[in-house]
């Protein structure tokens, strides 16, 4: 149900004592092969972490061999000596495992601006070569490693002829566009010949329309290595269709995990000029602290959710414009539609269907609600 | 101390039961004269209320004898059924004052999406019309009537030689850019010439840099009325400097009072390459969740700054970064600088300084922390 449950992977994680509380803080993954095809795709942040630098640096080739990812500290605002950091433990890694540099990606997450205990890192790393195996239990603790504020380790695995498709992902808060949550890792053993487009594709219409707080961190990272270890050959559009449900998959459990929720929303747009438009508005709504607050509050308040709409940079006539709240036509052409309390948000799953009658375009951005528990987590963080 | 007090204008708040609390909801406010000059700037949001609308409208000739405010409902989204009943008001307003319908603006605040009680609206006019006065207590019960949200009444008062501005203003949420809060008038019995210079300059440097929670509102208004009664003619410079800092009073009130605030807090971007893109760099800073909750928590997390920061649309490189939180110099080029422990952000006051060496460009935005009270109080409102 992992990382490692398709052919050709093996993983681990480890406790390298990068926390101070003792939890597992370091992942290794390394495809055995025969492929290393691989690809990534990263935070559009200005301010990039030291191992997005590295990774997106080493992916240029397209190839991958093996990742270590740790918690416990961001690595990011560190200049060149947390460049330097990355690179030392791409290479150590490298070096156990019999590769060069090159082929090992490097993920981080945690608190940003502070160099990593390299020595501890090291040694996890280390650790985590003597450990590496394909069963679900070390695919687990790889999972468990990567968690800042997750409560739960969220894994994935689909199966098709043949071959598979399995992932982990960590993320909770700081969770946003253009660039996956923190950080995913995918695995197959099919044989793909374009994992990139794949990857795109896939991330396109499920990491990146998941949007929890507006943050895009300095970290995001998704992965995919391919090590064609089935000896199947997988067609673009079913290969892809698989990798988009197990980011789907994973995005699921990253919003029914996201700090202090207690409402997974879904906002629908249609009728937009184009599928950007819809998702640009989308946005703007799944952002909004007052329509957040009052999905948090169970309230359907739909005034706000125009409020929100009409300050989204995509073309509408607010006269047309239709909100619909979990079914309920709450707002018919800009005007008061059936009565609010119709509208019953007291359950846990909130859809906001927004038809803005301007064109064909659609897209739906997932969301939570902003809830006491998401101020409180996030209130008392670095210190 | 407040809109009145300019000679030659006139004042009153009633209690017209628009809000089923019986408490003060709707101010009037007459311009004498001699003079009628009048500026307004609105709201950004394409999803405008009816009162903005026929303001707007009835502001191309330039001219204004009166205002008639509300709270209680917005107006908004209320389709052609809302805009009669906006042109109801002014009409009615304007038959007793002996004027046309085109020479009374209308600005309304309160629940999106709600029809408003007309008949407890004209009566309430009528009422106002009858306690007309230029008492300090009749400014104050204007002022008063305009809350929502609000805890206290914010009114201004700027005396230069021989003349005066005055003014009042409301909005505690949906706070932010590209106009004003939610509602503010200001009066002056200076002879001006070109009003509407005059309010755009200042409005651009006051009210569009307060942003509380990035949710410009369907009704935000800023009304100036000039009777020019003092028949004292105002140099446009002093003007200009005595009407923006009865702007910058008032905003300054405003953040006082924001819902949930715990923390003032000043984003001043320094070294942007043009100054409008330091101003949306802090912006980006000012609406982040993340920023804000650490604000709330007296945390120096200035990671969360930096992630911000970079997801701003303005250019400047990482590696030159600088923040620094209440004079404490945080990170220094892109990397750690003194020991974040170091920023005693406990107070009330926070002054985040980015500087992005990236070219000469300024600006300064307002904002305030993201509390347990910000989301206590939009969670229950319409309902």
């Amino acid at each position: 149900m992992t990382v490692n449950a398709p052919q050709g992977f093996r993983a681990a994680g480890v406790a390298a004592g990068i926390k101070t509380s003792g939890a597992l803080d370091l992942a290794l993954v390394v495809n055995d092969g025969p492929l290393d095809r691989a690809a990534g795709l990263f935070t559009a942040n200005k301010v990039k972490a030291a191992p997005v630098l590295w990774s997106q640096q080493v992916l240029t080739t397209g190839r991958l061999r093996a990742v270590v990812l740790n918690s416990g500290g961001a690595n990011a605002c560190t200049g060149p000596e947390g460049f330097q950091d990355t690179h030392a433990t791409a290479e150590h890694a490298a070096a156990r495992l019999g590769l060069g540099a090159v082929d090992v990606a490097v993920c981080s997450t945690g608190l940003i601006g502070g160099r990593l205990p390299m020595d501890r890192v090291l040694a996890g790393v280390d650790a985590a070569f003597d450990g590496l195996a394909a069963t679900e239990e070390a695919g687990l603790a790889a999972a468990t490693a990567v968690m800042t504020t997750d409560t739960v380790p969220k894994q994935t695995l689909r199966t098709a002829t043949g071959w598979s498709v399995g992932g982990f992902a960590k993320g909770a808060g700081m969770c946003a566009p253009n660039m996956a949550t923190m950080l995913a890792m995918l695995t197959t053993d099919a044989v793909v010949e374009d994992v990139d487009a794949a990857l795109r594709a896939a991330v396109a219409v499920t990491f990146n329309r998941l949007d929890i707080d507006g943050g895009t961190s300095t970290n995001d990272t998704v992965l995919l290595l391919c090590s064609g270890a089935s000896g199947v050959t997988a067609e673009a559009e079913e290969f892809t269709a698989e990798l988009t449900a197990a980011c789907a998959d994973l995005v699921a459990q990253l919003q029914a995990d996201a700090e202090g929720v207690t409402k997974h929303v879904a906002i629908t747009v249609r009728g937009a000029a184009t599928d950007a438009e819809a998702e640009v508005a989308a946005r703007v709504v799944a952002r909004d602290s007052l329509c957040k607050t009052a999905f948090f509050g169970s309230d359907p308040n739909w005034g706000r959710i125009a409020m929100a709409v009409g300050n989204a940079p995509v073309a509408f006539d607010a006269a047309a414009l239709d909100i619909t709240l979990n079914g309920v036509p709450v707002c018919r052409a800009g005007t008061p539609g059936e009565d609010r309390t119709a509208a019953d948000l007291s359950g846990r799953d909130i859809a906001v269907e927004i038809h803005l009658h301007a064109g064909e375009g659609s897209a739906t951005v997932l969301t939570t609600d902003l809830s006491h528990g998401y101020v409180e987590e996030n209130s008392a963080y670095s210190t």
